[in-house]
């Protein structure tokens, strides 16, 4: 049985749209769903316990259609279902979604639509010709992509860079907590709003899209941290949900810098401490920091596999 | 134009199946099609260059079926859409391949098989009933995974570890020139025999599982050795391609661990220098490293996302 408060009654409407969140929203390592204390020996054959991250199975149906089935922590499925249906382009802002049921026992969440929606529409015809249409939606995300436009006046300093770090690396999180997980974060200036966690980075992603869009929180003047790599599909994704500053702490691809320089998306990586490199969208950087004053970051806080 | 040397001419036969591969098999950072450099600004907003990975989109057929379209960095697509399907359970051991066809100018692999496959079968079925088949893989792969039996006679000594953490970590690799990217090596003993990379450590398990079984190397004396982390579906593939024993730089997630106890895979994280911890399979560790002899892993091997 579900025993979170369903997010119904936390906003006190059906559906979230037009709501206002309760923001920020933080990661919650106590939570005792999302992890499991475990044994089992060290390199001298000493026994260690540890903590690690609990992973669940959520299929997702888009009315009677089965999509996909995700491995997540399972915290926000809800968030987690429309955020993936948007950014695979699967539904769309004009869609009218009539409800949204998580059924955690048979491990199910089932989103439903007034009416059939456009991909539903595609997906029929195509299983008629060549079969499985995971493949076609490739093509329509690149289609979106290129009718983005990103606000030029968004801007990114970097002191609150280093505000940011220091606030995401040192909040309690499941990461600090058992480690091997992926975290994504939705930022406004030097303040985090939304700071979601899942063991694969495209979850945490989807996650903040899924709030963004049932909450009504405009994307405009945002900033996106993620700690996973600045690949072509986190370039899409960011770009996607129409948001023209993202960071990471982590490296590059070269279809990521690209795709991101295409569209005039802000791209910065290898973002930790003080330090940073930016690829794209290097207009919207005032560098303001006053670096000799701020130390690199310690190396108790560098988020590393495999240690706490 | 695709320049490389085809792998039916590098293994003078058609195809691979029963004939012996040169390994070991090293990553080649200095292919020119695998990096590429760019300029962007650091955090002072002077000029910086680096290199970054390549990442390309590959769609992948399966007879007539268009299956998926992947991102890699494409220096072995013959060997990646093998391996997809087999740990997807897409194709079976005992389907017989007449063809793979890589076209590199509109970016697909073809896999032709003699007979129709049993997923064939399947997606007809579905596609018919409730759409996309992509769900139903997970059932299919859980169902196939409930019937493997690891070798328990396979060893691993942390001797050994010690050993192949060093010859990982510091040849020459894109991650050391470019960053952004996910190792995947096939172990025997001490000794490396295949290392991959790519951009998603899936694709990199995956070509290691299209090369063993193109060129029937056994699955039952090797380790496996990955930078990503100890998720199910890492345990699931690991188990699917039969190698008792997984070992990983980076944490585990609870239902990685379950999966592995359940089926009694070695399953060791965290492994770095001279460290590790094993979560299960413990019995097939023999500790034979003098661990006060062994200096930990110097900082600048040590594999963090974003530096060099």
């Amino acid at each position: 049985m579900d025993t979170r408060p369903k997010i119904e009654e936390k906003f006190q409407a059906k559906f979230m749209v037009n709501f206002i969140a309760k923001m920020p929203v933080w990661p919650d390592p106590k939570d005792p769903r999302l992890t499991e204390h475990v044994t089992g020996v060290d390199q001298e054959g000493k026994e260690v316990g540890l903590a690690v991250t609990v992973e669940r199975p959520l299929t997702l149906f888009l009315n009677g259609r089965e999509i996909v089935t995700m491995m997540t922590i399972c915290d926000y499925p809800e968030y987690l279902a429309i955020g993936y249906l948007l950014n695979q382009n699967m539904l769309r802002p004009d869609d009218d979604i009539v409800a949204i049921d998580y059924d955690d026992e048979i491990e199910t969440v089932v989103v439903r639509t007034k009416n059939e929606t456009n991909f539903e529409e595609k997906l029929k015809k195509k299983t008629l010709t060549s079969g499985c249409a995971m493949g076609t939606v490739f093509g329509d995300v690149m289609e979106k992509f290129e009718t983005v436009s990103l606000n030029k006046e968004a801007t990114i300093r970097t002191s609150w860079m280093v505000a940011l770090f220091k606030a995401i690396n040192t909040a309690p999180s499941l990461y600090l907590e058992a480690g091997a997980i992926h975290g994504c974060v939705l930022c406004q200036d030097d303040t985090v709003l939304v700071y979601m966690e899942d063991v694969g980075r495209h979850n945490a992603v989807d996650k903040i899209a899924g709030y963004m869009y049932l909450h009504g929180i405009a994307p405009h003047d945002k900033i996106f941290y993620t700690t996973g790599r600045l690949t072509s599909e986190m370039v899409i994704k960011t770009v996607q949900m129409e948001i023209p500053i993202l960071v990471s702490r982590s490296g590059f691809t070269a279809w990521g810098v690209s795709l991101a320089r295409q569209v005039g998306l802000t791209l910065i990586g290898r973002a930790k401490g003080k330090r940073f490199i930016a690829l794209s969208g290097q207009e919207r950087i005032t560098f303001d920091a006053d670096l000799d004053q701020i130390d690199d970051e310690p190396r108790h806080v560098s988020r590393k596999t495999g240690k706490k």
